[in-house]
């Protein structure tokens, strides 16, 4: 990157740029070997200026696993338009593709919930919660009754989803509609056990938006 | 503890009886926490005697979270005498009486997969393993063929015991029964996601073994 050390670039610029260097560096390495030292020789700029704009490598780090998690939110977010089991089944065909893309980045949001950082797990801890309201959101639209035991079973839900998304879509070449059709399905699955009445309006519609 | 300064134990059991301390302390902090000095103080021995069992902190940490992890595996042994779908719900019958009874213990194994120490993850993921393989061994008993897919699926549903457990067994007063229950038909739902025909016989038998 011999350009970089010469383009100046205005305050904003400058920390999106370091912090999308850093993303980068989590598909060779976990978060926890990131340097500020190569973060800064990879932008051509002086460790002072990386240690200027975060305070430190756990600043750092901070940032780069939020952008991590910012964008696998982001690229997961549900379609307001869709009706909610298509909703649903969508998000998931989008977060599988994700996964198949940024296989590295979405692992190293998996590790970080392993991490010694409490403000790491916390930013991780984030994501599955919002990943949750997202489910929780498409079940309570259908009509699923909101109780103690759903809200744990959705939570324990996501914890599923992640798993299965490090085992078939980043250590396996599972065809990518067999894993959505699974997630899909293992919601409903997990919602049947919770109520099996309700979960038929989940699982006929979700069946309904496959055939659609 | 004054009588245990006095106490003269061989050295098999001393070292048993430090591991076991180790893992009472796991009520009141987490295993990155615990030291050394506090060891051998509730032990009455020095800190020396302990480095001479454990080598060193770490080492001392790898036998508290074995001796965890090996309690709760013993707590949830399937009873091999039992056919297989009553041996799963006795499993996680058992499973969540251990949690409600070491709910601190339970906790640190869950959190200790977040340790930045690998041979301390490794133990953590020995015994998801294990979970898999017994849940695994049910399923093909009654004929579930075993596919990329089902194992897949079976590894993900232990994530989501796991995360149940958590949220439902210790953070919540949800009853016993209930959490049991949805276990037991969350697998059945899994299963269902994978191979629709193949899981009746799972759900009909656990039903079955419900009302007996």
């Amino acid at each position: 990157m011999a350009t970089a050390r010469r383009t100046r670039l205005r305050p904003e610029e400058r920390r999106n740029q370091l912090v999308a260097l850093g993303v980068a560096t989590l598909a060779d390495r976990p978060l926890a070997e990131v340097t500020v030292e190569e973060i800064a020789a990879e932008a051509g700029v002086s460790t002072g200026l990386v240690y200027y704009y975060f305070g430190s490598k756990n600043g750092l780090h901070h940032e780069i696993v939020r952008r991590a998690r910012d964008s696998m939110l982001h690229a997961s977010e549900p379609q307001p338009e869709l009706p909610p089991a298509e909703r649903l089944s969508n998000t998931l065909s989008q977060l599988v593709t994700y996964v198949r893309e940024h296989g590295p980045t979405f692992y190293s949001l998996v590790r970080g919930a392993a991490s010694g950082d409490e403000e790491v797990r916390a930013v991780i801890e984030d994501a599955r919660r919002q990943q949750t309201e997202r489910a929780l959101a498409v079940l309570l639209e259908l009509g699923v009754p909101d109780t103690e035991l759903l809200r744990i079973a959705v939570r324990s839900w996501v914890a599923l989803a992640e798993q299965a998304l490090v085992d078939g879509g980043i250590n396996s070449d599972l065809a990518a509609d067999e894993l959505v059709g699974y997630l899909e399905r293992s919601l409903g699955g997990v919602v049947a056990a919770v109520v099996p009445g309700a979960a038929e309006a989940l699982l006929g519609a979700s069946a309904h938006s496959a055939k659609a």
